[in-house]
């Protein structure tokens, strides 16, 4: 099989401080279609040209970020498979009954050295993209509400043990370290860029003392000029925007860094290369990662590095 | 492993009438990159974003048309399940030595039911596309050189066994069905669209009474407004546009479709949604054949059906 | 003054044949925004960025067609200039009250050579763009129903004598001849785009034997996305697409034309150059007409010579 | 005639430091196509789509800053009329005669209530844009060299006593004002955009304590994809970036501002609407500034007030 193991980013738990708030502004503002709501107050959340039933799940909290990551696998072999290596790695597992999530099978919870709660998990409803399975439309109107990303793409997370990470990543989930960021020692990684797929990205990290931290989660969007809307749309919007529109030099992609009601950071972006796993990784050296990070701008700013939730 | 067994095709050799002609098109019109010649006589290019030596290999013959195309795997283990799997499935495989084509490893050559040749192979040179591995810039201008699309992409190949490819590519080679046509009839389908990856379509196939025809191989842009670009460079060049730009309601590609000097149809496109192999497949009707193939003309031209090599 | 004069096309009274099925068409598919009815049921129109209370006055009708076209003058002094100048030219004027046209002040009318009736008018009542005058967004999401043109923006009509056009046009009305088509004789000419601004062309005439036909009245798209996507909405809706998404050479416009219900073709483009009144004009020969009018097509389709309304 | 007095701004004289890195950086850089060098050792360049023989001069200095602005207006008898205005109003002229500047005609030279040299001038020698006068091709590869705006477009000046100019460029020179910023007394103006045609600005200017200084001169890019464009080639050839990509509130035109090697900012831009004079003014209030100026980021960095030339 050409495309097995681990597959994509399905699903991320965000911690919001305010719920109708925060609904208003995943629904009507980044333009995300609300699927659902659960016993537990939990809104459920997709971009519009996702198949399955939920990618956000929004949580009210006291205090923002991310309670967990969840990417779907091929298929329920695999995630038994998965499971046992994990296990056989050394890393304790967790089962979630299917349902916890609405119309989503079980799950397999872990912790990634990072700190951060990563899951798996090999079914979820599809709902399909509001166009049918017979002679769809590319698009229609509906998809243009708001700024309207195509998919929930991937997250920068922050947290201390990169090497951790990268090797469990790699060794155990079927990653591939796709770009790396080196540290003034030349040799550690300040950043590492891994994907499951094809994406120059389905997850990042960048070394940070505390750990379980989120930098951002990011949407797909489908052209620079949509980039352009989506700024537009957040001005418009009073939305607190960190960056961008600018490129990044670390995957090429066009990109807006933005905050939601809570604080927690998301991109909308579009473009970058395709990754295959024959691709020897980019490595970007220190003096050079303001350029990586932001193409234009050519340094970092200092929100960039120190405001995560 | 997230990314396994045929990753991606890699090379196509295409039969050209005049090699001067076709060089001078294929290097100052489509903006591919020279790098190689051999012995043969065949010229070796790449787009200029691939990594890998070459990934169009033009021989000058009689008649125009396509000799191979070849899919890159994982590695050297998976060359040699494959080639199993394939001799157990009861289709015939032969060994090319390593360097028959230039930079390019031992390659095992198949023919499919359509009657078309098909190659796997697992290692070719990583030439790098014109960038450093560390600190690289997105693009440089050398990469503005002609139409320069940064890959070849897919082909589209006409032949009359749809059925037994279908099985074939699934059953043994990992593909998956993305989309569809049916026939009047309903159920036989008219042409199949297969993944080995993220990509809406790696191969796909059109029914027709000649086995191992070629409709055209496709190559990918980065925007919309790079399709245009296409287009006009096409008629500054005198190119022989079939037609475009448009766009696709199968995979929504943006695209034009054109013919180099030998006749052998070609396309220019970009965008397209991303495939995973848990999406169930799209199917377009009889009806709707001429929406799904052009969105906006909504019907085929007698062209699309006929003109093959 | 640096804009004197005739300023640009700001109304268009069109025949339709079902005035229901028509404003739902203008309304909903092409995105203009309804601004009145009067008593004898006409419908009034505009495009979101226009500030005048309307643009496009739809008729009801037994056969299609545009009855006038109206521009509008600097101040009204202009207006009784420009009315003087056409009787002392020859032309027979009529004034049309005040409010004949809802918002709309006196118009000066006239028949032109080829048959085409042309109004002149200072007054049209400034009803905003949905933005207010002061801190406005640069668009909003009302901006966004439908096509959604920012502006009407130009006529091609077809009528015989050409000559006489471009003598009053340029010699009466300040015109300028932007652009012209040769016939076979080299000499004659067989269309000719003229500009009372900056754009590329205000106006332009084809020659045909029947006098008072229109070929397509335009609309400006903002972005060459833009085009794709009324193509796309133009897909969804069932409009019948003439040709396009494609370039003109004369212009250097990307367009798309169609047909409204009744069978009035209509223009979606963006693009093109900005035109002085210093530049020389280009010159099409007859052999490069279809390079000219669809840069890569390089042919014309029977349709565009042969359908007015 | 609809268009006439003031037509555009045509050139631009620049003082930098270094005539061979500047030189260097207009032509391969910034895209500009060098016409000619005179005695005085000025280096004439233009922007490939400008028809006429010089848009932007550039002389070598020990400060750098903008020697003057010069507009070419309709015809002869425009300038002998509009010197003689500009006599009559109270405004001294100079003439300087024909050839002083390449390809120049006789100018006419005054000083700006804010300490700026204007000239009028009716006659500079076409050129052509590197394509025929008859059948051309909408662009050509040559067009593509470094960023490549299509024409030199604006300016914006900052000086003292903006009322003086708004009165002079208003009644005496037949411009038009299309924006204004206010102060915090609401009443008098931070900021005027004023144009003589239909673009949103030929001019701008910002209240400064000190006359005569140059903000920024602008070139105009085709689309938003041309801006990220300018900005990757800012990038790879280390160009100081000031902002960018982002866009402005005021003329809705979205952006990049960067400094030549003399520390002369630029502006290369694309889109914002056309303007007509009977299109009353936007104002904006002193406390939207911010978003006026830089829609997305919403407040002014401080090199925009301070950094001028």
């Amino acid at each position: 099989m050409a495309t097995t193991g681990v597959m994509r980013p399905g699903h991320i738990q965000l911690r919001v401080l305010d719920i109708g708030e925060s609904v208003h502004f995943y629904k009507n503002v980044l333009g995300l279609v609300e699927t659902g709501r659960d016993p537990q107050g939990r809104v459920y959340l997709k971009a519009w040209d996702e198949r399955d039933h939920n990618s956000v799940v929004l949580r009210e909290a006291d205090s923002a970020g991310m309670d967990y990551i969840g990417f779907k696998v091929r298929d329920r072999a695999t995630l038994e498979k998965l499971d046992a290596d994990l296990r056989a790695y050394g890393v304790g597992t967790e089962r979630i009954p299917a349902g916890e999530l609405l119309e989503t099978g079980e799950r397999v919870r872990f912790s990634l050295p990072t700190g951060h709660v990563m899951e798996l998990y090999a079914d979820k409803t599809d709902v399909g993209n509001g166009q049918p399975y017979t002679n769809p439309d590319p698009w229609t109107p509906q998809a243009e509400q708001g700024i309207a990303p195509v998919r929930f793409d991937h997250c920068l997370l922050y947290g201390p043990d990169l090497e951790g990470n990268l090797k469990l990543l790699t060794e155990v989930l079927g990653f591939s370290l796709v770009e790396r960021v080196l540290m003034e020692d030349g040799k550690s990684d300040l950043a590492i860029f891994v994907s499951c797929s094809h994406k120059a990205h389905d997850l990042a990290f960048v070394r940070h003392p505390e750990p379980g931290k989120l930098h951002h989660l990011s949407f797909l969007l489908q052209s620079w000029e949509q980039v352009l809307r989506a700024a537009d749309l957040m001005s418009m919007n009073k939305v607190s925007i960190d960056i961008g529109p600018t490129r990044h030099g670390i995957t090429r992609g066009t990109t807006i860094y933005a905050f939601d009601p809570s604080g927690n950071r998301f991109e909308t972006f579009s473009g970058g290369y395709d990754f295959y796993p024959d691709h020897q990784p980019l490595t970007w050296t220190f003096e050079e990662v303001g350029t990586g990070i932001f193409y234009h701008d050519r340094k970092l700013n200092e929100r960039f590095l120190s405001v995560v939730t």
